[in-house]
């Protein structure tokens, strides 16, 4: 070993260790990414460097989604924490500040946020209003979403795998296509979960959707295929909850939040992962009448929620996107990604349909076309080989046959040239392997 | 108005155009402390300045355990977010060692721990490993218990006020007092519970109890008094969660953990609020052979959960807690504190009772003595006149006439002389307003 940096072996024992160590502390509940984890020790923009000193190019990680430790964020919150950090009981200024500049990126009809440290807590928040202001207790989701891990939530997170409660007020219906009339489609199934549950004697709360459907296998097209389910939900009394944990802060491009490709306006709208870059802040964006009544049947207070630090965090976070145009460069990098992607699937046939918005791509690999059999070992497989050469991505979608590219907003059209370049490599690998 | 300070009329301008902006931004769920609200602009140890340059003794926040802005806890949260923020489904090193360093001050048969963000997401886990773990679904907590603010708790936490389902798997049972057969008595409550829930077929899953019984009104004596209950409950085939969010991490005196007083090993312990001085993070640890079974039904990702800069946080408030002798610290002070309170007590027959632990403090008001009428309008009016003396501290129990103090760890026998000072005054024109 010379310098700082390790060998490939002593990385490869150092990597064992560590994951038996992690094993040992954290219990068999936790997951790691890759057939061969991977340790990073630093990061910046769209880099993470891992403990042998390689850098890996980041497309897939939207927390950190104005660039890994932008300095404008890290300084924001090493200043505030040096100064104040306590809870929303006692008034601050910054955390007002923070809801003002937030709220302003919302249509009018938003006027009031509140805020959690985790997109969960948002989306637990959001069922709470949504149950106490429809009197309900039922709820539509998509049979591959994921909105959080508490106890609540796990039952409206059918991707998590586990079992579902014998009398479940959850109702699943196919995620949209992609075809055009989507909306239609969609609006129809939302139609039958209602009725089912009518007959079921549960009264409907609220449509809960990730815009972008992250996990269902990222589906954008047609542009306002959400609204006639909207719009069935609303008129029986229940309520629409956009969760932008994934899509929202411009991933989407040219808009702040996902719903606004489908030019409507949600009752509640629920937001996390990329809201402080990193630092946990996440919250709940609502119509004023809903917290008004919610406010007469009910309180809230979140200890961590608001307070100065993540409300500096969010701020900083919000400038960043706002001085470096970020929602701008999303839809340049993302069209110019989506591009090149459609130059590799006119070469690879097993690459059967590309799907984005900004800079939310999907990719989706079937053996035989957009009808034949999902290839879900081969997406694995682009996933490791991706890893082995130091691009991250992962994958989606019910059989896991999509590969999900998410990268930090920061990521360049340069950026987009080797993620494709070694994917090209990667789709050849898997190619010659077949052909074996 | 002279050089930056604001005149006190300014200043109540001031707070009023930020209450109205505060309702107009946040909506109407929100609460604020006292009939006068306060604007916090700093804080450093056991003090918190207020935006017209008037400091304040902090009595009352727990959060800011090792002091308002610790360098030490300020310098390792700026020197990890400026070098990597990411989530445990990469290895990293930091969080290990934090869950090392917190293992370690945990009896043996606690192996593992779990990272979420806050206290509320730490219960919120443990009610789901309770729940896959024993396959029942029945809860026992106090009646004036909190835990936290997702869905599946507030049902569990009836200080929020909420209505009760109508088919609660919950069942509350009277806190334990602080009678000598205290333990007898409440080992009866919770097997009354299991009968009952017996009866209406639900299957018990835990017993969850604050290990301080904050809520309910601070009770810590006589230690050991929760070991029959905790019996009970466990020849039932149900687990007893420690829930350490408020009493945890040395605000006892003399022992890390609350359960530690009672000399008995939890099945799970949940822990937040001081965890980071204000930084969200929190956990859960376990029984490893809980997680065994958690591990084989479920799994457990929290994006923001353990990442390097809550782990940095987490680890340098364990080092103050110990370089500083903290736990010590709390201990002396807080007899002497109570040694102080005594004295009053003797002179104010409005004190009823003192129960405490460390620096956790619960002083009972009542009129005409221990078993009178509780003085609620009193200690909101003891409450809200400390803080125009500028001292902070707060009120619990059901009827909200325990005075709860509960300063920061760096609290020295000077600020509890202050405190008293000040208490005295307090309770002097109350019984002055009494008298007329």
């Amino acid at each position: 070993m010379w310098g700082r940096e390790m060998s490939a072996a002593d990385e490869a024992i150092s990597t064992q260790d560590m994951i038996a160590r992690r094993s040992r502390l954290l219990g068999p509940a936790y997951r790691l990414f890759y057939d061969q984890p991977v340790q990073f020790v630093r990061g910046e923009g769209v880099w993470l460097h891992d403990a042998a000193g390689n850098r890996y190019l980041d497309a897939y990680n939207n927390v950190a989604s104005v660039g890994h430790c932008h300095p404008h964020v890290v300084q924001a919150i090493a200043r505030q924490a040096a100064v104040l950090n306590t809870h929303t009981r006692y008034l601050h200024e910054t955390v007002l500040d923070f809801a003002e500049k937030l709220l302003a990126t919302f249509p009018h009809q938003i006027g009031h946020v509140m805020f959690t440290c985790t997109g969960s807590e948002a989306n637990d928040l959001a069922l709470r209003v949504a149950r106490t202001c429809t009197g309900g207790t039922g709820f539509i989701v998509t049979a591959n979403a994921y909105h959080g891990v508490t106890s609540a939530l796990t039952e409206l997170s059918p991707s998590l795998g586990l079992p579902r409660p014998d009398a479940s007020h959850a109702r699943l219906i196919p995620a949209p296509g992609s075809e055009a009339n989507a909306g239609e489609v969609f609006a129809r199934h939302v139609s039958a979960a209602l009725e089912d549950m009518r007959k079921c004697g549960i009264k409907p709360a609220a449509l809960l959707v990730d815009t972008i459907f992250s996990s269902d296998g990222v589906f954008a097209d047609p542009p306002g295929f959400l609204r006639p389910a909207v719009e069935a939900v609303r008129a029986e009394g229940a309520l629409f909850i956009a969760d932008e944990v994934q899509p929202g802060f411009g991933r989407c491009g040219e808009q702040m939040w996902g719903f606004a490709r489908h030019d409507l306006v949600p009752d509640l709208v629920t937001m996390g992962k990329p809201m402080g870059n990193g630092h946990p802040v996440a919250g709940m964006a609502a119509r004023p009448e809903l917290l008004a009544e919610f406010g007469r049947r009910s309180r809230y207070f979140n200890t961590f929620g608001g307070n100065p630090v993540s409300a500096a965090a969010g701020i900083a976070v919000l400038d960043v996107i706002e001085s470096e145009g970020l929602m701008q460069n999303a839809q340049h990098t993302g069209d110019y990604l989506v591009k090149l992607l459609r130059q590799l699937k006119a070469r690879y046939p097993l690459i059967a349909e590309i799907r984005s918005a900004g800079l939310f791509v999907g990719v989706e690999l079937r053996h035989g076309g957009q009808t034949g059999t999902p290839a879900t070992a081969e997406a694995a497989r682009v996933v490791n080989l991706l890893r082995e050469r130091r691009v991250l991505i992962s994958s989606a979608g019910p059989q896991g046959n999509v590969l999900k590219i998410r990268p930090p907003l920061v990521f360049g059209t340069e950026h987009a040239d080797l993620l494709v370049q070694r994917l090209d490599q990667a789709l050849a690998e898997v190619n010659v392997t077949q052909e074996k």
